[in-house]
């Protein structure tokens, strides 16, 4: 880690200048947990998004694809309703809690972004929510315990936030993020929600440049099931609170702030994979030796979203071919001459078959709860690594029995 | 079914003229079952092949790619061991099986088809496969019971075989096919390989043409877990031994040699579905009203290969939120408005939102183990058609565990 990144130890929101939150339990999840959440900004933010890329996208990424164009002062989640496929009146549904939240909060609806997360199919509960916003527009001030990111939970077992402070001797900001998993939803979908906050003093352009850097290295570069759902998103809102001299081109403090921004969006995505669903492993799958940066990410991503390498993880057997196949069938160009397979530091695989490896060196390795994979495919120095997860009976069992 | 074909109940591949074939349990396999068959054609035959597209190919689908331009004369199958990963020494093992049988049966060695399935990354047992092919070739026309067929299954749990006989006023040929199935083979591949017979006179050309399409409506339209292995291949032989007017263009006698073959091919591959790894369910999903077939088959796979359907599959439990989602992130351009989506005949989804189906009627055909899921488009006229399972428990059990 760079020295002039600190990690914070109990990051919460409120610590990043200009920021505010609150979440409170409203009564959408029939549990009784919390399911609402408000982060409300002092001043007026530049937002960055990114959104699901499935063509199918709920309400609420489609106002809040609108909304991230403008100065943003709210943002609103709630878990235990996805607001998706909900046609027309679930669009205005999530329309209609952005003039809540403007009402409230007297800021205008239109900077207000909007997430919801959840079953699919079903339309909100407006009143519930409507007296949900009413509440917490009231103690949005108030200290409390990160109880946004427990209201953005759905099947997440742990809540997830990380943050770092980056200081030098002129200036100090923060960058605090927090997400919630990629667990499947119950009953439906497996969506991804992470949320980066900073009071960096930066330029629209270069915020938006280190963003879209970060996400792609980071929440774009993990799986757990391959699936993409209806509402995955993730955004940066900057305060520019903080006493830095602005930011306004590529360098080094733009460059620290791409660091901090990218090691907090890591961390999260990381958090994620760790708490998916019926995970036991975290595992790294990282492909070098690639042409292209593309082609590294195609095979890594075979090698990650693989049924039967993702099984053989949760079996705890030193499988290589199953790896060597999934980079065969990647559609990338590549020969298994040239392809080096390690486990951490063990080389299992290389000149198209396999080392004379030590079963019981391969067998510790995979009982760890994190390892390493390296494919190298020997053909260039462009490489991508991905984070996954192991295949186990407890997706399954979440997955297959859901309303039961 | 066309009234010209009828079905052989209990097909055998001597039926088709030309063919013989016996299996024999070698000693590759370590349990004492069957691993070791032979099919010896009487003169030569034109033969046709689809191989893995996997980059990393075994030994003998290299082999097999070469021999195939030539006449061909025997084909020999091991079960056991994938002779696959293991470089130019598996390379060189794979033509000197094709020696001993060239030896063995006197014909040239360049005539025959070497496959092998099972564990991949070790080096075949030479000798036992050699004294297994001298054994073999002094029982070749001996009346067996699909010995051969028995001899290609490793994880397979039934012997998979089916026939036809294509009978006019003026001719009668048979095509009569056997396969092994894609569930993941001890320890390693999910190998799928298919063999079809006929004594049909066609020539090469138009052969190979019904070959292609039929290939690709069957075994390039099934599902087990996504992985496509290193060893996967298919194969038509002819023996132009029937009494049938040779068929040399597209014509009413073609169409109906095309027809018996898919037949053969489409039932060879339900059955590899039927009997993939842990599945309790087989599931037909067809896209249609789409703008052309190749999105028509991205979307149907996208659906076929996902996780969370398979495994809403196995909880019987009517999840249409995965299946339009799964649709969604498919790639290709489609509008949630436009999507309707039936379970057997009950529609679910319309208009951007679910319908107000019957959960009842939903669940009696989630309950079913064969059910037809079917996605309109509804922006154009084309249509393509998967086979698929359920992702279960047992499959993980199989395949985490193999070695345990």
């Amino acid at each position: 880690m760079n020295k002039k990144i600190i990690l914070i130890n109990n990051p919460a929101i409120e610590m990043v200048q200009g920021f505010h939150s609150n979440g409170i339990a409203s009564g959408i999840k029939k549990n009784g947990n919390h399911d609402l959440g408000v982060v409300f900004f002092d001043k007026e933010c530049d937002g960055f998004g990114m959104f699901t890329t499935n063509k199918v996208k709920a309400a609420p990424v489609l106002v809040s694809k609108k909304h991230i164009k403008n100065k943003i002062r709210a943002l609103f989640v709630n878990s235990g309703n996805a607001n998706s496929c909900t046609g027309e009146s679930g669009f205005n549904d999530a329309i209609n809690i952005c003039k809540e939240i403007g009402e409230s909060f007297n800021i205008p609806y239109t900077s207000v972004i909007p997430m919801s997360t959840g079953v699919i199919g079903q339309r909100l509960p407006t009143t519930v929510i409507k007296n949900g916003i009413i509440k917490i527009s009231k103690i949005i001030n108030e200290p409390n315990d990160n109880q946004f990111v427990k209201a953005i939970m759905t099947t997440d077992t742990k809540m997830k936030i990380y943050g770092v402070k980056v200081k030098t001797e002129n200036y100090e900001y923060s960058v605090i993020g927090c997400a919630k998993g990629s667990g499947m939803i119950h009953p439906n979908m497996a969506t991804m929600l992470g949320f980066i906050f900073s009071d960096a003093v930066i330029s629209k352009s270069m915020a938006n440049k280190a963003f879209r850097s970060s996400i792609d290295k980071s929440f774009n570069s993990i799986t757990v099931d391959g699936d993409t759902s209806t509402n995955d998103s993730v955004f940066l809102f900057n305060s520019n609170c903080a006493n830095n001299k602005p930011i306004t081109s590529s360098n080094a403090d733009y460059k620290l702030y791409e660091e901090a921004v990218q090691m907090v969006a890591s961390q999260l995505a990381r958090k994620i994979v760790e708490d998916g669903e019926g995970a036991t492993k975290l595992v790294e799958v990282e492909v070098k030796g690639a042409k292209n940066i593309k082609q590294a990410k195609q095979a890594a991503f075979s090698v990650a979203t693989s049924s039967l390498v993702k099984t053989a993880f949760y079996g705890e057997d030193a499988n290589w071919g199953r790896i060597v196949c999934a980079i065969g069938y990647s559609g990338i160009p590549c020969k298994p001459e040239n392809i080096k397979l390690y486990f951490d530091n063990l080389l299992l695989f290389k000149n198209g078959e396999p080392t004379t490896f030590n079963e019981a060196d391969a067998s510790k390795i995979l009982k760890k709860t994190e390892f390493k994979v390296t494919v190298d495919l020997g053909i260039g120095n462009k490489s991508w690594t991905v984070w996954t997860t192991d295949l186990t009976n407890e997706y399954i069992r979440i997955n297959a029995n859901y309303r039961s």
